[in-house]
């Protein structure tokens, strides 16, 4: 295709997230999307998430590693007047089809203005879905990295992993492992290790909010001895997380600044920066 | 409150994530869980995001720096067997009120299996539904930083922008500024580029979906010329994301591996980790 082709009217395509999968945690916008589609297109194990939507319609389903022949072939549908829905579990735009699917439109000579319109409906990440059963993990700054090194090159990988460990991020994991990949989840526990101690709380979350749902929360000296798999998020908290009650917690830091009253501790002031005192070794510092 | 209260049976607790504010972007449990509450707590800004669902239901909004005193009274009251729903926006576990809650409830004396059952709703987080509106910037590794020193020593903020700058992360501000607070910023501005590029891609997100929604796309020499605000959301691109037509976009990695035929590309095969060819300056690889 070249960008001087004469282009059909009307051409969708929605770059869709359904979130963690089950219909109780979807947008509207994303199920109004995929019911709207003629085509929907879709990772296999995400298309069986959505089935019930899907009744009557075309389908195109590919397996993993065919990321590629699924993003040209609904490019080349809406292109040419379709009305396509793009299924990716969690946010479309997180590790999904989204990057992927604006590549294939440049190459194609896609231009805005042009068929397809292009619509990006966003959904709940996996790190949102996890975090909410493990607790509030991600109660402060945190970071995403996928551990496969199907498409980026492992150095750069063991880069993040280091430098998100020094610098106290919360650490989620994507993709940390799989039947053929195992090596590098146990490299990252190390690294990891070098700056946290083992007890750091760690949650595993597998199929989240669907049927095979599995959460376990153990710490970083122990997770290796669990099941850690393709459908697996792996939460690390920082040096602040601690467990209460079965739930992983990173505080905010509000115990810096206040008392349980509400009222500023001695030398603090509301909406002004926290004033750091050395010689106090409150929990939530750092 | 000591453990051995007697406590009153049926007091619920929802941590409820409710989205980017539109109705659209949130989940129907969400929804359900302040359509079924007694008591809907929150910042004044959220309790407006839902007040079509809190008709006749009590409703106790405080302003910022006020949450404390938000999370002690929906504690107190869901004890006391009230059915209450604390609101936040976006994803209540991600810089919300879900990690305050479990502080107050530790506080309390509260134990698993005691009134209140608690109860965690995610939603979309501001970085899917920011994304969402600039392209696909979250399409690799990222991180979320909050550059509010108000809870937590600036160093420690500092320290997590060098990092994640160092390491290429694609990195997601929240927090940016506020009236009183400008400097850190301009300090974070100064940070990341010494390690990327003036014309890194920068997104601006004010407000998603909602009415007031400001969507600016420019890059790291020049994003401070922009209005930047408390309902700002900042997405710095890493070094290889790239504008198309309008959008960021953060490529996955396919074009490393395989060609656009769907064929993987010389001494490249699926399943397995890329090979790193030294002398190919791809732009993906990083």
């Amino acid at each position: 295709m070249h960008p001087d082709t004469a282009v059909p009217a009307g051409g969708t395509l929605s770059i869709v997230g359904i979130g963690p999968g089950h219909r109780d945690h979807a947008t509207p916008t994303a199920v109004q999307a995929i019911a709207e589609a003629e085509l929907v297109v879709g990772y296999s194990t995400y298309i069986k998430l959505v089935r019930d939507l899907i009744a009557g319609k075309e389908v195109f389903r590919t397996g993993m590693t065919e990321e590629i022949g699924r993003a040209r072939f609904a490019v080349e549908r809406a292109r040419s007047g379709a009305k396509v829905a793009v299924i990716s579990s969690g946010d479309a735009g997180v590790y999904g089809m989204a990057s992927l699917i604006f590549q294939v439109l440049e190459e194609s000579g896609w231009r805005e203005g042009q068929s397809p319109q292009v619509r990006l409906l966003p959904g709940m990440t996996a790190l949102d879905s996890c975090g909410s059963l493990l607790g509030a993990p991600l109660g402060h700054d945190f970071c995403a990295i996928s551990l496969s090194d199907l498409l980026t090159p492992w150095p750069v990988i063991v880069r993040r992993i280091e430098a998100a460990a020094a610098a106290d991020f919360v650490i989620g994991l994507y993709n940390p492992a799989s039947g053929r990949r195992t090596r590098q989840i146990v490299e990252t526990q190390a690294i990891i290790r070098r700056h946290r101690t083992g007890t750091t709380p760690v949650g595993l979350v597998k199929s989240a909010y669907r049927r095979q749902q599995r959460v376990v929360l153990t710490d970083l000296d122990t997770f290796l001895e669990y099941e850690i798999g393709m459908n697996t998020t792996v939460i690390i908290g920082s040096s602040q997380t601690y467990v209460f009650e079965g739930r992983m917690v990173t505080p905010r830091g509000y115990t810096n600044k206040y008392a349980w009253s509400g009222a500023a501790r001695e030398g603090q002031r509301p909406g002004h920066s926290l004033v750091v005192d050395n010689e106090r070794t409150a929990r939530e510092v750092g």
